[in-house]
């Protein structure tokens, strides 16, 4: 197996003069006179290392099998390579085709695909530059997020994905069972299904998390959450990453603090190792990538109500095409004008109206609004959301059975108030969307192509 | 909210002389004449930090008010502690009660509870010393898994939850739907649902993180899989955690050198971090835990096929409840009398008989086993089970074949043929359960104690 030292990322590093082992796919083979000339990569490196091989090092009919998408491994010496945009190439001693690549049916040959012919390509695709790039960056920022929390002592914590509260109204979560559904010519009895109950696929972790946070202070989930909402969109996944701390001791200054800082510095990480593969997704997809970055870099987020942010869209002169008057709800395109156009940095909106927000939220004293937050980027809108938790058990009791004619049971909530009775405290949290995070930072528009296995509708095939 | 520095575990550290503020929630009171003494803890240490609080700082009915369970914010001094077990305790100056935890009401009074009684207080358990220290371990266990593959430059990888692929037969998995099950009166229509087909929850995320093994080469998976079969034991969940490495070019031999540095590792990076933990959940649970963890380090893991534990298990003398005759599968008994009696360390078993493992195995040249591996370690049996994959198309293709007759369809295989064709190369992998390591690290002996929210037949209220 490759060893770290040897990988394609490492060799191009390498000093000339170093035998070693090079291994991976064939991106390409040039002919010269009397040379071969072989594009090679395992996938660690935006560059691939060239490999030059004699003609008579191997029979004409291996060489016919490095094509395109073949696999090799080529024992060399490294050298100083005359071409331009590398360092060091190798020089072939010896080279085995492990798995050819037939020219006439492999369908990665070398152009620049579009990315949804990629996409039914699912097993093939991240052999690409392009999600050679996006995943490496994915890579990174699944470790970076890690990092920013493991530093602050904040606890990982797994909050379950089959879950038997229905947190945002039916519609939207899907159901799991152990039933016999092709047995099925009735309603089922979910008394005899495997939990005993109806169970669904969860939307969020954080209640769970609040369990957690009032036992060890700082927690942070990063797991799959689901939608099953049927909605075709380039920003909507089946299953999807969120991000989810939640701190005791909190409240909504603190809470966007924290979000400041982990944006901050998940860029910072981002860019300081995926640099080349960075600028290889500003090239080819978002010429404005590294100045979007950089704005988050720059100074302090801009911080507003959501009153002051009503003010705002009312005195822009735009025609919306939705409303805002108080009491509405923020869409993209304010979202949007917000963050790029007025304020041309992320912006912190807080304090919506109580209405259009979680009956979890802290209500304020206004009567009103709730302490709730959502940081806005530019080019993608609001990219967290969080608020401070009503930790006073009587009104939260209150705020169930307001909602208890949506469908909202209080006896479902019996814990999530019983911590408002054991040694409750004021806590907050957010949760961020780690594909929508993903677009953010490889400019890429489409979020099926930030994953490795998108689920939308009608999708499931890898 | 808490910052590092300011944790109980960093105040417990800190100087005599310091000025600082303790938040956490109350483990025990006593008072004593003039004086009371308060455990407090965060969550982040085994040790609580002692609080003294002179009388008359605060009225007797904010001190009626300080029971186990209630939270804290307390200002203070360190100063040196006179008693055993802890360098500083914290002299209150001022001091704030957030929540009150009624002594009537509150279930976790100062006493040892009953993991069993603990169970069904999901909401609370984890404020006790022992799952205190069991999810501290589980936070440095996941960073520890992630810091072993990332230092070897292992891509993380989301393989899908949601999976088209019935990968182990239909009885084990759960399904998942977005029909209205509710309002069913005949079996569903599942080209309607969803996905446009019958979609389940995953067992394994091998088969896609091979596609992006012959991508970056060394790829990790660490997420979520599930089980619905109706086992009681204290050794299943129906929904646990999973990591599955997976290499190109790798060969068995590779695999058993990955997994015994892996084990090793994570072992190491546990000890190293979380003794103290360690060393209650030994008194407390496990009096060998050390000796067992320590074995693991002492050498090399002895490695011997499965013919040969076949002989060993024969020429025991025991009386097997199974059968030990070529061509059965080891049972929990034979493995832990392999590793724990006989060998009395670690032991890799590989080469097992085709006809007991999987499709996916690679075919030795005997014709009757295949390049499997399981790593058994005492106390727990398997561990750790891998093999090399079957690159040789047409192979994997006659295996899949002879398994038509157990229902498994040559077409939902099509990509995973595919890779066959197109640059495949030997390569190999293995998948650790999470929880079961987390057993083995913590001497727990129920599995559901090991994970903040377990899911089990009947149980999924938290």
């Amino acid at each position: 197996m490759i060893l770290p030292g040897s990988y394609v990322r490492d060799l191009l590093k390498s000093a000339p003069g170093t035998a070693v082992t090079a291994r991976g796919w064939v991106k390409t083979r040039r002919d010269g006179k009397n040379v071969h000339f072989i594009q090679l990569n395992d996938g660690s490196s935006p560059t691939d290392l060239q490999v030059v091989v004699d003609e008579g090092l191997v029979p004409a009919e291996v060489i016919a099998h490095i094509t395109t998408g073949a696999c090799l491994s080529v024992k060399g010496e490294l050298v100083a390579s005359p071409g331009k945009g590398q360092a060091v190439e190798l020089k072939a001693q010896s080279l085995e085709v492990h798995g050819a690549a037939s020219p006439e049916d492999y369908p990665l040959q070398k152009k620049k695909h579009n990315l949804e012919t990629l996409r039914p390509l699912g097993h093939l695709r991240g052999r690409t530059n392009t999600f050679g790039a996006v995943f490496r960056v994915r890579n990174v920022l699944a470790r970076a997020i890690h990092k920013f929390f493991q530093d602050r002592g904040f606890l990982y914590i797994h909050t379950p994905v089959i879950s038997s509260s229905d947190a945002e109204g039916a519609g939207s979560m899907f159901q799991v069972t152990g039933l016999d559904l092709e047995g099925l010519h009735k309603a089922p009895d979910f008394g005899q299904d495997f939990f005993g109950r109806r169970t669904f696929l969860t939307v969020s972790g954080q209640l769970e998390a609040e369990i957690l946070a009032l036992a060890f202070a700082n927690v942070y989930t990063f797991g799959p959450t689901f939608r099953a909402e049927n909605s075709n969109t380039p920003r909507h996944l089946a299953e999807f990453y969120m991000i989810e701390p939640e701190m005791a001791f909190c409240d909504l200054n603190d809470d966007q603090d924290l979000a400041e800082a982990f944006l901050k510095s998940l860029v910072e990480q981002v860019i300081a190792e995926c640099r080349p593969d960075l600028e290889f997704l500003s090239k080819w997809y978002e010429p404005d990538l590294f100045k979007s970055l950089e704005g988050v870099l720059a100074g302090g987020f801009e911080r507003i109500s959501y009153t002051e942010a009503i003010h705002l869209l009312q005195k822009s002169g735009r025609n919306w095409e939705f409303p805002t008057d108080w009491g509405s709800d923020l869409q993209s395109e304010h979202e949007r004008y917000l963050t790029e156009e007025l304020i041309k940095k992320p912006v912190i909106v807080t304090n919506y109206p109580k209405q259009i927000k979680a009956f979890y939220m802290r209500g304020n004293d206004d009567g009103k609004t709730v302490a709730a937050m959502d940081v806005l980027v530019p080019h993608i809108g609001e990219i967290i959301g969080g608020s401070q938790r009503e930790e006073r058990h009587d009104v939260l009791q209150s705020r169930i059975r307001e909602h208890a004619a949506m469908g909202m049971k209080e006896e479902s909530y019996w814990w999530y108030l019983e911590l408002r009775k054991f040694g409750g405290v004021e806590h907050a949290g957010f949760g961020m969307g780690f594909e929508r995070m993903m677009m953010y930072l490889t400019g890429m528009k489409n979020i099926r192509d930030v994953i490795p296995f998108p689920r939308t509708p009608g999708n499931a095939e890898f």
